[in-house]
């Protein structure tokens, strides 16, 4: 099998294919690999799949650090074999989510423009061994990534030895389309020269010295495609509150029709919310964010949006055959940078963005939890939204006001956890309309939440509550003995509803 | 009484000169003031008691924007005048805490970088009246602050009217130190030019309008001397702590023996802890912080310190009289800079901060509450350690183990408020040690934050919460219907101390 040795265009490199399984020799326990891979898209496959394979005969841990969640099963499988030790800085698997709450593993829950910076200034582990997949090596010695970038830069950088994963099933024409920048140590860098969504500021691949790559794996497996999740009528409805929101913002004259550049989280109300941008009077929009689904592409192919920049590209199936087949369509609109630079702080306060993340639940003061079950297991992790909503201009949370068909209020009187404070969300926003919280006191923020956010089967206990807190007095009003019975109410009966009080 | 009036260099202005009492008469019930003054530092003093004055035969309320805190008792004065609608973005003040947490106006707990940004994209009300303490008026027509910048410059931006305190009691030499750094709106600016701390980026003064200035107070009144608090045996123990933590780092290559910049919050354990460096290895230092204290001019003094930048210089009577009296001994080592470059984000992440700020409470898995004591009272806001601990090199958080006489543990099961998430802290220094958390996951930071952080008396309590919380599993382990009960006991029982339980 050479099928994909043509995309190796330094000579003295082609010497160095191996399998996926021999690479996998290399790995010794207690390593630390990083893995190229960001949301589904551009991950190393083949070697975490024959390491997967190796644990069969041979118990060995490793570190697994990667850009963030990975595709192809590989977090569920690695997970189930046993072979973590430790896992960052994100995942989105529900087996390994299990694992972690069952406290097998060690999970770093990072903001994910805080790895690369750690990395160089050695305050975690360095990267042992780097596996990086890409759509060739080029005569200059170039990796050019291919469907994600993550923190691939930073593992090549930090790491002593590099495995290049050549994946003939993705596509050689997204060459030109990746951005490399690397910072210098903090303290002896420059500025980052970038102050438009679609500027360019580094090379075209990731520069790497050939010394480093001891081995090159040929795969031909495509990314796993997103589940399509078709907006719903509550997704559409939070749509619509959020648009309307921005309307509303230039009609003040705070935004123009062309918004600012848009960050949003994965999922399927970030989908909707975009996709119902389509409909809207908004124009020459640009998108600076992590990941690019479905709508960005929609949102393009319609003259929406003219520019869209990224560190992953995250497709349902359908939206992957259209875009990959036809990538130079998209190319002069498209541009994948490092994660460290697409949710560098410097950038996403210079450039003002409007930064679209989900909320698990939200707080009658603001407070926002995008990471923990009753505050005690992991969902996802923090991601990308701690980087964007304390720079923003606008810091906006979405959720459904109820969950498990309303035993669950994702408003509630204190959160289980806190992922966002108070003074880093500007905007809420349920399926029952949005709170905008800036520049109020907690006290102020109440009434708006519950009114506009909370759903109506829970107002008036959300309001009781804070009708008996206020009388104690403070800033924040809060009964502590109370603050979380909620929760502890959802455990012990399965629901947050209000309990009939039963007289003797 | 024109002391001060040689000072007003352009000559029509000299005209404006009007007394506090007049210029008070001009701010009508409902007016948004912006007046300087950071952490007692540069408080425009003479209108603002006017307007107390006038509220004893008048009824108005205003919004009063600030830089920080302010001295001369204008917090207390103007609380218990009952003229304040809304206060932002911090306050220390004893009798305008008590009015907060009674609810009699909003108070708007913000981060101090985040003030000048929302005031630019008008996401707040305006300024109707700025009034900026000044040492002089240039012949070009630029305001010259005193010895805070704060939110000035923004403020004179925003204001319709200006009014300028010309204060003789503050050294002219003064003139010189500032340096003025305009940002253009979010989407329209380019990367701020600096790279060093030592770096000048702007103007001396602050450019103003000269139709805008309505009028010139002339006043003779120094600032409010910091009260002194000498370093104790344990802020000297937390010091010592930390100390070593930064040798350790120095010994494993991650910082030189200049370290990085850097900055610390105000109060007597920061300045214990700059007063530990001057008996340290630690050479050619720089401080890149808000405020100076004391021990800061100690270092300049001692040859540590090559170097200070801040936006605002609180210092002692003592040192007050040493350091203005000798300003051109100072003057080069010396920058002070609006607050919102003091602590903009893309500085901080740039330059690499080394960041100590102090904590209320912390708890086992290091989320860290500076505001709210038991969750609901306001002690006097998040102020800069927010814009600092998010984006520095390293984020550290210090406070004593225990309060009132040990009745109170500072490391909790889950605090009562979060204002730093898990996510932000890096290191945890009491008088008992240091915890460094860098890279840790939530259960193995535990023992380390309760060993080496808790005090003896609290720490086998604590244990017994994990070991308990962990067999119902979690990324972070914990029961909720027991949580905040250290808080509740306290508050029923007045102690923290595990109860003794009288068998019956």
């Amino acid at each position: 099998m050479t099928q994909g040795i043509e995309r190796i265009k330094q000579q003295e490199l082609k010497n160095r294919i191996v399998s996926a399984d021999e690479a996998a020799t290399w790995i010794k326990d207690g390593m630390t690999l990083g893995l190229s891979g960001f949301t589904r898209a551009g991950d190393a496959k083949a070697l975490p799949q024959a390491l997967v394979k190796r644990s069969q005969s041979e118990t060995f841990k490793v570190d697994i650090f990667t850009g963030a969640s990975l595709g192809s099963d590989l977090d569920k499988l690695m997970a189930e074999a046993g072979i973590i030790r430790k896992r960052l800085p994100f995942q989105a698997d529900n087996v390994m989510r299990k694992k972690i709450n069952q406290g097998e593993f060690d999970f770093v829950d990072q903001h994910l423009s805080h790895t690369a910076e750690m990395l160089r200034n050695h305050t975690m582990e360095q990267i042992d061994v780097a596996v990086v997949e890409a759509i060739k090596i080029t005569e200059d010695g170039m990796i050019i990534p291919t469907t994600s970038v993550g923190n691939s830069l930073s593992f090549v950088e930090s790491a002593d030895v590099v495995i290049v994963e050549i994946n003939t099933a993705q596509p050689e024409e997204l060459e030109g389309v990746h951005d490399i920048y690397s910072l210098a140590k903090q303290g002896e860098r420059q500025p980052i020269p970038l102050t438009k969504t679609e500027d360019r500021i580094g090379t075209r691949g990731i520069p790497v010295d050939p010394d480093k790559i001891k081995g090159i794996i040929l795969t031909n497996q495509a990314d796993s495609p997103s589940p399509i999740v078709p907006p719903d009528d509550e997704t559409k409805q939070m749509a619509s509150h959020l648009i309307r929101f921005l309307e509303s913002e230039v009609e003040q004259g705070r935004l123009t029709k062309e918004l600012a550049p848009l960050q949003s989280g994965i999922g399927s109300v970030a989908n909707a919310v975009f996709h119902g941008l389509l409909e809207s009077n908004f124009e020459n929009l640009k998108v600076y964010s992590e990941v690019l689904q479905d709508a960005v592409f929609d949102l393009i192919d319609a003259g929406k949006v003219n520019m869209a920049s990224c560190c992953s590209i995250t497709l349902s199936q359908d939206k992957m055959n259209q875009v990959f087949n036809d990538i130079d369509q998209y190319k002069d609109q498209l541009i994948l940078r490092t994660q460290e630079i697409s949710n560098h702080p410097e950038i996403i306060r210079r450039l003002g963005l409007i930064s679209i993340n989900t909320a698990l639940e939200m707080d009658i003061y603001g407070n926002v939890n995008s990471t923990h079950v009753l505050g005690r297991n992991m969902m996802n992790g923090i991601g990308g939204s701690g980087d964007f909503a304390r720079n923003a201009r606008l810091s906006i949370f979405v959720t459904k006001s109820i969950a498990k068909n309303g035993d669950i209020s994702s408003v509630v009187p204190m959160v289980s956890h806190v992922d966002h404070t108070e003074h880093d969300v500007d905007i809420l926003v349920t399926e029952q309309g949005y709170a905008d919280l800036r520049g109020l006191a907690p006290r102020q923020r109440v009434e708006r939440i519950i009114q506009n956010c909370a759903h109506p089967m829970y107002r008036e206990t959300l309001m009781n509550y804070f009708e008996e807190a206020k009388e104690r007095g403070g800033q924040t009003p809060h009964m502590l003995e109370k603050a979380l019975s909620w929760h502890t109410q959802f455990e012990r009966e399965g629901t947050m509803r209000p309990l009939v009080e039963v007289k003797s």
